[in-house]
């Protein structure tokens, strides 16, 4: 062997002595997993060393923490492991991406819009030039424009008044102006033109998703999605911050990584549409903060410091060919408002899509995530706030967590008698791990099965070949090796259920203290947004205590609500302004400011719901 | 001999049986001029044939033409010659491009300036953020510029809002906010900026000028100049007209050539001044309409075509990076008003800079050049109309005319008896050949010693050897070859006599329409404004005719007025409404649609003054 042979994908690389292994399969473009973007944190870049010309180097402190037995047999972290002579390392299923489940929306429009876009085509019959008094092309065009629709002297961008002269003399009786906002001309065309399009995103720190839509018909022509590409160079929020405070490029790097995505799926968009991405004449985002301000190429790193501040919260209009997103070459972005370093446009546009802030039932809307922001209010008043609940929800930090992706176990049963457990996959393939929801269904199966106590500890009255000593202290067996595509037994351990319970328990506390503040009155509705709480049984999510005062029935899915705002957003124009309103109005709860959160965050570790099921032995 | 080796450069290419020699030189970066850009009109392009591997092509009819005898002395148009094997080419003296003579303006300020710039430092302090309100960076930025200076809530350029977070967290007390017009922040920095820098340009079809201006003292801190170098792809604003619609790429190659070349002015300024260019924070500009289609990007095309409409007319701003200039990264230029096709923002701001709409006497301005515009009014009313004068004044189509570079007779003396000529020169160098005033001064004095009749036509009567007949029919030697550059007599022939009879009575008749439009009253004051103009012995213009109602005494050179007017322009933002005021005002006499202009345009080709010579006889 002369390199790094890697298997199952028959590539070789050549050792240097230097990068590590995760660095040489990503370079090889394999797809090998970090949800910490190499930063030694995720434990998820396990490989298997199955042949070695030398020794291999000794396992670091960390490899044996967090592979412990799997040492014996060959597993490595790619990320701590360097070579410098050849080797046969083989990525095991459960270490490779899959392809993602990225919630789009089922519905058209969840809630009503009135088609109502920003940009519209304006068609126009412009009087040829004439001898006996100089008249300009732009004069002529902007007195018929006042003459027909009482547009009164729009700006020209600098590149259509260059359409300009070759367009009034096409020869066509007349031409198209397609207008921005009553305000700018950022089109031209002879005749009578069709097709005006428009693109909402929803950038999210996992996953981006682009709404193609057609805005003389108010219908979705095409949504595409993708992982968000910042991933390779931070997991979340808070390592892509430090990825800029570390490389003197990173800020330009995660930028020009998100173009690149956006840009893509524009690509991808308008080849499915069969349409032309120039004759896309608006786009409206909508991110967290952080994803928002490394879009438009903002500094993120004073959001990770007190006191959190934003570079902006006004909703932008940016020209598209200023952020290098490639559509209309005059066409302007809007960005959605945001609140705080922490609630970002994401949870405005959510508010916007649920009509939350209409709603005459207070209401509590929660999108779960690596940060869960948490909204409750009604029409006279809306709190939020945003809870550095961890990874847990998407898959982080747990044993055999994963993303929703292909062979992620999102929903079981555990037998009450046998404890046999019944499970379904994504795209029903052989479990690989667990995804969100699968995490919070086993966690609440083995509370209503009485193997989870109150406190989180695992019973020890219960005897079962399933619940067992391993490496973490105590686990329960979900998939024996035999049934999983990863060959090993598939288990939640004491250190998983503890990570959900810091989940659990940061919403829970953030919801509570928003309740107080809130002040009387029950809540009598709970929306769960993004993909994690979409999919989440509302069963479960009780008996796991997510929710302050939760009755099964008040808690409802509403699917990519984000993205749905960010549509309405380009669909509406007036729903910008509303935006506008929704961030004025709504107050933000700094956690960190607040003492009564650490109180509640620690009282709320309890599965409080574990006691009912235990009086039932 | 292997390839075509060219003298005095000492500088050998291949022969390629395609290019010709005007091509292949231009190529190798030799100074050959040629002042149609090689499109085989001007005949300016002569080079001498001293060896050659074979027999060189016959000579053309347009060589046999313009060369005559100059043949059997070798001489060839390098644009009419192709050779397809080795050869000595000499470029003679009189065909090589020269150092020209820009008028930049020796006066600091012509006319009273009030500094009141469009763009300012703003020294602000921001409060530091707190942890009880968010409150984003932009908003405190806002809040404090509300409350220092009363500025209510401008934009901030997407590259100026890159820089605000770190600007603000700098350390520093205070920050220095540009702003723009009080509507837009276009740069931010830490601290108190010194410095504040702009940009006022001149960019003519012959010679582009740059005026760096200190804006915080109204000095004029830098001034460059340079040739046009969209003159390779056309000598005149027809020819570049042409070119663009010739060549599909001509309007881009014409427009990056200009961009480029002002890009320069400002470095070679910048350098001199010891300032960043990221500094000059505004630039103004004016042209004629051609030119300043041509700068950014607007098709001229028909402005050469009946009713030649401008694309646009009113003053525009542009962001500098839209247009590839390259000062501060959000700075904005200013491009003055025109008020035709060929009533450029040149002569707009000739106005602006001359006080004439102001002036309470009737008052004309002419700039003369390939298109003579002019000017004539008062405070009251102002006319103009542009024309067709052709390139006399800049010494084109003259046998030995040149533009004013260095061996240019730009001033001469006939002795009255002797017919002997005294001659000045620019640099003092042995001359070369005559520029505008040259000509002017030389045709001038030629009627004044009775040598030039009313017609135009030569005295018969006159015997001297200086008086001969020529190629072109009979000529005056102003210079015996023994003393000139070329070491060929340097002569007026009678046909640059009627190419000057052409200039002249365009001017004319175009001024006496005017006139005769403005009604009664006699014109008080007749400024001449450009090169030429500025140089012409205002004697000199009175006896030519140029001028009706001539008194010597009411004739001022006013130099580069335009580039005056630019600089007003930059230096006081109120100028640029009194510019759209002027533009809005002054009423355009289209002369093609003018029955009387041809008249008048016939009967002014006589030279009037020379009778009153005669008498003297």
């Amino acid at each position: 062997m002369t390199g790094i042979h890697f298997l199952p994908f028959e590539k070789t690389v050549k050792p240097d002595g230097v990068k590590n292994i995760l660095q040489l399969a990503q370079e090889a473009g394999l797809p090998l997993q970090s949800t910490c973007g190499g930063k030694k944190i995720c434990g998820k870049c396990k490989v298997i060393v199955e042949k070695s010309d030398g020794p291999p180097p000794q396992p670091s402190d960390r490899e044996r923490e967090v592979l412990g037995g799997l040492l014996d047999e060959g597993y490595r972290l790619a990320c701590d492991t360097i070579l410098s002579h050849g080797a046969v390392i083989r990525v095991p299923e459960e270490s490779r991406l899959k392809r993602q489940v990225i919630l789009t929306s089922d519905t058209e429009h969840p809630y009503p819009v009135r088609l109502r876009p920003n940009v519209g085509h304006y068609y126009l019959e412009v009087p040829p030039p004439v001898l006996d008094s100089v008249i300009a092309d732009r004069e002529r065009l902007l007195l018929a424009l006042k003459s027909t629709y009482g547009i009164h002297r729009p700006g020209l961008d600098p590149f259509v008044l260059q359409k300009l002269p070759d367009t009034l003399r096409s020869g066509r009786k007349g031409i198209t102006a397609t207008i921005w906002d009553k305000r700018e001309i950022i089109d031209l065309n002879a005749g009578r033109q069709d097709g005006l399009f428009g693109m909402a995103f929803d950038i999210g720190t996992t996953t981006v998703v682009g709404y193609l839509m057609d805005l003389l018909t108010g219908n979705k022509v095409s949504v595409k999605s993708t992982m968000n590409p910042q991933i390779a160079m931070g997991d979340d929020v808070i390592t892509r911050i430090s990825f800029c405070q570390e490389d003197p490029d990173g800020l330009e790097k995660l930028r020009a990584s998100i173009v690149e995505c956006v840009n893509t799926l524009i690509a991808e968009a308008s080849a499915e549409a069969e349409i032309d991405p120039s004759h896309i004449m608006e786009a409206t985002v909508v991110g967290n903060t952080a994803m928002h301000h490394l879009f438009v190429g903002l500094d993120p790193q004073y959001l990770s410091m007190a006191p959190y501040s934003p570079v902006l919260q006004e909703g932008q209009n940016y020209k598209a060919r200023d952020l290098g997103i490639k559509i209309g070459a005059s066409a302007y972005i809007h960005l959605l408002p945001l609140k705080a370093g922490f609630v970002g446009s994401d949870t405005i546009a959510c508010i916007l899509a649920t009509g939350l802030h209409k709603s005459k039932i207070p209401t509590l809307l929660i999108d779960l995530g690596t940060n869960g922001e948490i909204v409750l209010g009604n029409r006279n008043r809306m709190l939020c706030c945003s809870t550095a609940a961890g990874p847990a929800f998407e898959g982080g930090h747990i044993r055999w967590g994963m993303r929703a992706s292909a062979g992620a176990i999102e929903r079981l049963k555990i037998d009450p008698i046998t404890l046999d457990v019944k499970w379904e996959t994504i795209y029903n393939e052989r479990p690989l791990g667990l995804c969100g929801s699968g995490i919070i269904s086993a966690i609440a199966e083995m509370i209503r099965t009485g193997i989870i106590l109150e406190k989180g500890n695992f019973s020890e009255e219960i005897q079962s070949p399933r619940l067992r000593e391993g490496e973490d202290g105590r686990e329960f067996v979900l998939v024996w090796a035999s049934e999983t595509a990863t060959k090993h037994d598939l288990v939640i351990t004491q250190k998983d259920v503890a990570e959900l319970q810091m989940a659990k328990s940061a919403v829970y506390a953030g919801a509570t203290l928003l309740m107080e503040q809130f002040g009387g009155g029950q809540i009598q509705r709970i929306l769960l947004a993004g993909a994690c709480g979409s999919y989440i049984d509302p069963l479960d999510a009780c008996t796991i205590d997510l929710l302050p005062a939760c009755e099964t029935d008040e808690v409802t899915g509403v699917g990519n609500a984000a993205g749905h705002g960010s549509c309405l957003a380009l669909l509406d124009k007036n729903k910008r302004n509303e935006a506008e309103r929704i961030a004025g109005k709504t107050q933000y709860q700094e956690l960190a400011a607040a003492s009564r959160f650490q109180e509640l965050f620690v009282s709320s570790m309890l599965f409080t719901s574990a006691l009912d099921y235990q009086d039932d032995f």
